[in-house]
């Protein structure tokens, strides 16, 4: 009965929910330039009111010392009923090159693909289109049935696209506000349209800048070349002794917070159809590296890396200067799995470069602090709630992968709500995020919203 | 008699000569700033006028694609008598940053020193002052005796501050005109003004550039850290197999060529008063470096190096980019002693390179070319007649260096010409060459003018 009225709602529903989620996408709310506040600004507030009108409760723009937060809740599912805390966000990637956009990026624009009809704008997948999803499903549910099977609430913000400086902060104050028991993120994408997938881990983040400091000034290298230590040459030395040959990290310790992948992981993670053959397409390198135990979908997504992201000493220019630097710096990076933190690890790497320097220069790492690692519990009733709302709306069981990328909130989420948080993307590997021609795939979005009112049916019954 | 001649000659011309000096120094040669090339002109003509007026023969202006060259000769001394070439440079250094001259770079300035009156001008030092030396030698022996002991040439050019092009490129074709037996270079400095010393080695040179090439693109290290070798740290990986701990180098082969020190060289390079305690205070770094074999002498001067002069890659800016970057590069020179060659040491390091070069990266190292370096032989009778020349005019026995630095023309002269190359410097360590205030030690000119006699003098005698 709610089934069939609810599909029906929906199906006749599509038009609306396109042309309204074409009205947001045209607030260009780039939040990373400053011109476009009043747009980002605007874009909050084209949401509110919208929540509002669907029947969300209390919504309210928090302000924070950047862009508003957006916060709204249903909360009359009854005392003993979950809740679901969706996160997502309003602020938009900016355009340039704005040559390479086939449409214009702010001018939402359908075309047929050969999957279906995509919508072509800046934001659609990133993160307009995904936050759209759940809104319109608590919409369906609430015009149908005038009730949620769930507690919902929504924080989104307007800060994703400059590292969420004010949400970070602000968590934990906002600690009982959104209080919940899972956590519904939707800023991924799957492997296809017939192909889900739910990142159950993300890595997290050390990152820190190392110096290597030798004669007070730079130096004539015919003058003082075999009496001073050339600091280029010390850092490079410094950096060689940071991995061994297989590519697994030497810094004493460093691996020993990792979790170690279980039987199971390992079997889910090798259903991924991504190995050796497709990252030596994607990357265009001549080999692969990394820990020869390991798989690619592994090393990238559940084992810890150090990258040196950047590396700069002495004369970089056309032609040549024969110079002794006074100094030399890198960039470095490392990729956190848990449970490494970025403190542990800031520790081992500067305990090793110091017991290692050599008398000769001066080194220094500088620590510029990073984000915790998230790991989801697979057995959570929350995660086969997730694989139930797929397999409905997709049709297809969805694969389980690691992230290698780093969504601090996400950890923050964790630690900061005590609740887990189920990564279910909608988007697809090819939508050109912070790219030119963003698109989202429309059939996914109507599955999106499908397999959003799944999930809160599933998560209701436990 | 002649003696008594020449030195009250010469005590009566001091005015005179510190005169024309200034007169010559106040025209701003500057060879690598196109906006000077008339007063690099204007230079020249002066030089070749002054030339011709003392009785100079055969002054020429030989033009090149550059800034001309300046011959002159006096070949009276008969038939047996051995020729000197007097090589020297008529263009200066720029002046930046002009604030900080005390006085104006081209307005030539006497001011007391602690050790007696110095000239401040740019090209004081480095190479007028030093040029004019050998041409009031010239000139006092031509005004009091009619004839030089010798037969002598000149050639002076307008380009050694650009490194030499034309010269370099016209020597072959010049071989003929420029015969001697002996080159005289005056554009070197000794340890004090009661300290002379006789640079009797140059290092040579190679340099190039490394380059390690990775991924197609710049990769984002979260997605891709873990399979892809990030060319920095293949980089790092592959710069820190040049030199053993010690700071020996350790490409197979690299010592090969290289001509030991004899027991009477590391005699005299000992007695050069240079040590750890000097080179420490020099540079400010925390230690020393290099083969602990060697004297800090021996190492600077008598052993080769390889420098890393320039390092970058990935991001190298202000805050953080989680990059792994598509390329990283080096820029790589040897100082090079005899019997090493510019070619020998690149196919050296290539091969090195080739042979440890991982699958994970693409590897090239560019050849930039570069110099031989040039040895003396210490027994030739006209090292022993620069021996006495300083004795008589400094009043002190000369020591005996290898310099660290390149002068790729002294190599030049000694292979086209065939001919030993004495570097008899006038200048002092705190001369201020290629920086603001730069001057030349008046005694050491005067006292220049009477080595450059007792030299030709000995020198003839054989």
């Amino acid at each position: 009965m709610n089934r069939e009225a609810i599909e029906r709602y929906l199906e006749e529903a599509k038009e609306t929910q396109l042309e309204q989620l074409k009205e947001w996408l045209r607030i260009p709310s780039i939040s990373t330039l400053p011109e476009h506040q009043e747009d980002v600004l605007r874009a909050a507030r084209w949401l509110a009111d919208h929540m509002q009108a669907i029947g969300l409760e209390h919504v309210t723009l928090i302000p924070t010392e950047g862009h508003p937060l957006i916060y709204a809740d249903w909360l009359h599912a009854g005392p003993d009923a979950p809740t679901v805390l969706v996160y997502g966000h309003y602020d938009v990637q900016p355009v340039d090159p704005l040559e390479l956009w086939e449409t214009p990026p702010f001018e939402p624009t359908v075309k047929e693909g050969p999957q279906g009809p995509d919508i072509y704008a800046r934001g659609a997948a990133d993160d307009k289109g995904q936050v759209f999803v759940h809104v319109k499903a608590v919409e369906a549910l609430l015009a149908t049935e005038g009730r949620l099977p769930v507690n919902v609430k929504f924080i989104v913000e307007g800060e994703e696209e400059v590292g969420s400086p004010n949400l970070t902060q602000m968590l934990p104050q906002l600690q009982e506000k959104l209080a919940a028991d899972v956590c519904l993120v939707s800023d991924s994408h799957i492997l296809s349209p017939t192909q889900p997938v739910i990142i159950y881990g993300l890595r997290g983040l050390w990152a820190g800048q190392l110096t290597v400091t030798g004669p007070r000034s730079d130096l004539h290298s015919g003058s003082f070349g075999g009496i001073v230590h050339n600091p280029n040459q010390a850092l490079a030395e410094l950096l060689a002794t940071l991995h061994d040959e297989q590519g697994r990290i030497t810094v004493p310790g460093f691996y020993d917070d990792v979790r170690p992948l279980t039987p199971q992981e390992r079997e889910l993670l090798a259903q991924v159809p991504y190995g050796e053959e497709e990252a030596l397409a994607e990357t265009g390198v001549p080999a692969l590296y990394g820990e020869p135990e390991f798989t690619p979908v592994e090393r990238t997504g559940a084992r810890p890396t150090l990258e040196i992201n950047g590396m700069w000493g002495g004369f970089t220019g056309q032609g040549f200067k024969t110079v002794i630097p006074s100094q030399a710096q890198a960039k470095i990076s490392c990729r956190l799995v848990p449970d490494q933190t970025p403190e542990r690890v800031y520790q081992l790497l500067r305990d090793h470069l110091e017991a290692i320097a050599p008398p000769t220069v001066r080194v220094t790492l500088e620590d510029f602090g990073g984000g915790l690692p998230a790991l989801v519990d697979l057995d959570v009733p929350q995660m086969q709630a997730a694989v139930r709302a797929y397999e409905e709306s997709f049709g297809a069981t969805p694969l389980f992968t690691r992230e290698g990328g780093s969504i601090p909130i996400v950890a923050l989420f964790q630690q900061v709500l005590g609740a887990p948080v189920i990564l279910m993307g909608f988007g697809l590997p090819d939508d050109n995020l912070h790219a030119p021609n963003e698109k989202f795939h429309l059939p996914n979005f109507y599955r999106g919203i499908r397999a959003s009112i799944v999930f809160m049916r599933k998560v209701a019954r436990g």
